[in-house]
């Protein structure tokens, strides 16, 4: 039986993240996937839609290539190369996580792993034992009883990446990040699209008046929006699928190719052996302290199947945590409320904080600042003149409650009100830090200003 | 005689961002101005550039359609809808200047201003007086003796955004972000493109690195680069222009239909009164204290005309500075050792701080980390994996000395760092604030990483 210090298993972003620290930190390290290494995230997630939308992205340019002066006959597309182009970016990904995995020494074992008593996994019969446990498995798409998944017209995102024929009509039930970026997606591309939101508003964990302005992008770019909706039934019987949509004004049914649902996430904890170990759980979670033990000494769990933010990049940063903790390092526990969010559809949507609303149930007294793209001169001279920078301090102490961010290229602006969250800045420091210009981070500083009365571009 | 608080003379981001904020302290203010309100940058500079870099970037994309799996046929440009559209945008980027002012109640003077003693303007004949008189009148292009510029076949850059027919041929003298920012537009454009730089490096105040991957992506792209390389002459008798170049192997005799002399900035501060004043300049630049106080009292300057980088955001920072002081706010020196750079041309870049040879030259004893955006996943999901990101490191007291970009984006990454440094950041603070992924902002977290023997993925 081969024995390690530090066994994963699962190899998402937060546990070949975790590997290659502990490796890096002189652990003897093996790591168990039943699919291809990277997880969900490489292969299925974060980064095939990335190159999807990307292909979206550089397709809206075609098709509005006359406003930047250019000229263009009969811009199309190859819908199956657009998918193949995903698929070649996800491979190649998994192959970085093989390499990496090698270059680090960590042992790639093959294999659906079951977890035992006395430290042990079980991998198809074979049994592996380490000092050190780290369940990573990650999730899946949550199924609704409502919306049962068949792969073929009522599909979850795995599927919607991999759609050999574009849907002509398409449902997207659920407007969180995954919902609006395949929602984008598609109707760049072409299809037909309607999102049903059980909410009030869509991508509802943001700050409300981001909501709106991806609602007014969204609608301006042809796709439909039904919030406080519910989709009771689905009727996969015909040639499409007929979906049974419950709103305030009584019901009505849709047609579509395909329903893409996009409800949630459920975690990948059954049949690893957690009851068998006595692993607590807790409504789809296993449950951990500050540094990813679970109650079992040895067993930890990293990443979705935790109660945190169910985050690629949570993920990474818990798997680090705790094999910098297992290895005897100094650590800080990770702080849950200065985690970004991003949403790659167009305009992006990036945030971090508390939102206004949030802020104000706390009964904090706030000073909120906005400013709209629409003031910034870079983003007239790129053409990208939607939404808004929003931040949200607290007015007694300064302390940066929040920022929120819509617009072209927001999800790499976001970084900065990360870290100066992190060293507890005052929005006078961020004003008094010279943003360069023409860039769309100024908008930053001079949603700052807005905030303290001292805007100079409104 | 009409008196104020504040008089600013120029109009350019320095000038009109005082005027504004002068107005907000309560200052009773007028600006005068002898062109279009916004000076250089909102009419000539920053903004109408940066919007025909957008039409290149876009150009860029249809003719790589293919890579994302998208089809165009022939696609093409109207170099005159290009023009015209970045005149539009800069047009109303001034008009919005225009609005601004009278939003803010401050008297617009057209004309050309000539300082007086006793803190009076003339301007064409009328006379003005004020409490504190700012002068913001701004920078040309630096003409040099071989290269005198006729406006037709040797031009700066005010000709080089209007030029109304396309060269075929053209070679750019300097390799500044002026500089290769024509070269990068006019070669996506189709132009021939030669680059004649002085000095061994383009783009020299950047850190080596930077500039040895500009070339390699520059030329990969077809720009033709000349380094250690001056144009001793140019004969413009025939039909194109003729310039010899002189370079260690010699001379060599380039043709082309133009030459764009991109090699520096001329103060404009000739005939404004500044001798009759008595106000002491050095080597083209007027001599001011933290405070942007000249040794006459009473009398300000600050922007391109003064020591400090020549910079629209440096300039807009001591507009603020000079103008809160006036007003008896407590104000702190700006850092100008904390100012981040940016070019717009593709790739991007953005630094702020000391290069590696800067901190060595220094005797500082360094942690140099780098990670190239070909390891992103997010670069690859994006087809923009040239470039890196590099950060230098106080090696004894862990202060971030220098950050070094090149990439798509990066120059709305850079704030991340200049607000990081101005927060005095350790590298660990820097790796332990939880970057979202998949984003290009990753890599700088993983930079860092580098530099502290971290790095995951690579």
């Amino acid at each position: 039986m081969s024995k390690y210090d530090v066994i994963v298993l699962g190899s998402g972003p937060g546990g070949y993240v975790a590997a290659i620290r502990a490796s890096q930190l002189g652990l003897k390290t093996a790591i168990i996937e039943k699919e291809s290494l990277g997880g969900v995230c490489l292969n299925w997630g974060c980064i095939p839609t990335k190159a999807l939308l990307k292909s979206a992205q550089v397709f809206e340019y075609l098709k509005h290539a006359e406003d930047y002066g250019l000229k263009v006959k009969e811009p199309g597309y190859d819908f199956g190369a657009v998918v193949k182009r995903s698929r070649g970016i996800a491979d190649g990904m998994s192959k970085g996580v093989q390499f990496l995995m090698k270059k680090n020494k960590i042992d790639v074992i093959n294999g659906f792993g079951k977890l035992k008593t006395g430290k042990k996994i079980d991998v198809d019969g074979k049994e592996y034992s380490a000092d050190h446990i780290i369940i990573a498995t990650g999730t899946r798409s949550r199924e609704l009883p409502a919306l049962p998944q068949d792969g073929k017209k009522v599909i979850g995102y795995r599927a919607a990446m991999t759609l050999e024929k574009q849907p002509k009509k398409m449902i997207v039930v659920g407007s969180g990040a995954i919902g609006v970026e395949f929602a984008y997606f598609y109707n760049s591309m072409g299809t037909d699209v309607t999102i049903v939101e059980y909410l009030p508003n869509i991508v509802p964990v943001e700050d409300e008046d981001v909501s709106k302005q991806l609602e007014r992008s969204f609608k301006k770019s042809g796709i439909k929006i039904m919030t406080s909706a519910e989709v009771t039934k689905v009727d996969t019987s015909g040639d499409g699928v007929k979906a049974t949509v419950k709103t305030k004004k009584g019901e009505e049914v849709l047609e579509a190719d395909v329903v893409l649902s996009a409800v949630g996430i459920k975690s990948n904890i059954e049949n690893i052996g957690l009851e068998d170990v006595g692993i607590a759980t807790d409504r789809d979670k296993i449950l951990v302290n500050d540094y990813y033990q679970t109650n079992i000494p040895g067993y930890y769990a990293i990443g979705d199947i935790t109660p945190g933010q169910a985050l690629a990049h949570v993920a990474s940063a818990e798997g680090i945590l705790c094999v910098e903790k297992i290895a005897g390092q100094h650590v800080e526990a990770l702080d849950y409320g200065n985690i970004p969010g991003c949403t790659y559809c167009s305009p992006e949507i990036a945030s971090v904080g508390l939102t206004e609303k949030q802020a104000k149930e706390k009964g904090l007294d706030i000073k909120v600042g906005k400013f709209p793209f629409s003031a910034s001169g870079k983003a007239s001279a790129s053409g990208a003149k939607d939404g808004f920078v929003k931040v949200i301090f607290d007015a007694k102490y300064g302390e940066w409650l929040g920022c929120h961010m819509i617009g072209a290229g927001v999800t790499d602006m976001i970084a900065e009100a990360v870290l100066g969250r992190k060293l507890e800045t005052t929005g006078h420091e961020v004003l008094k830090t010279v943003h360069p210009h023409p860039t769309m981070s100024e908008a930053v500083m001079e949603a700052v200003a807005d905030a303290y009365g001292e805007v100079i571009h409104l």
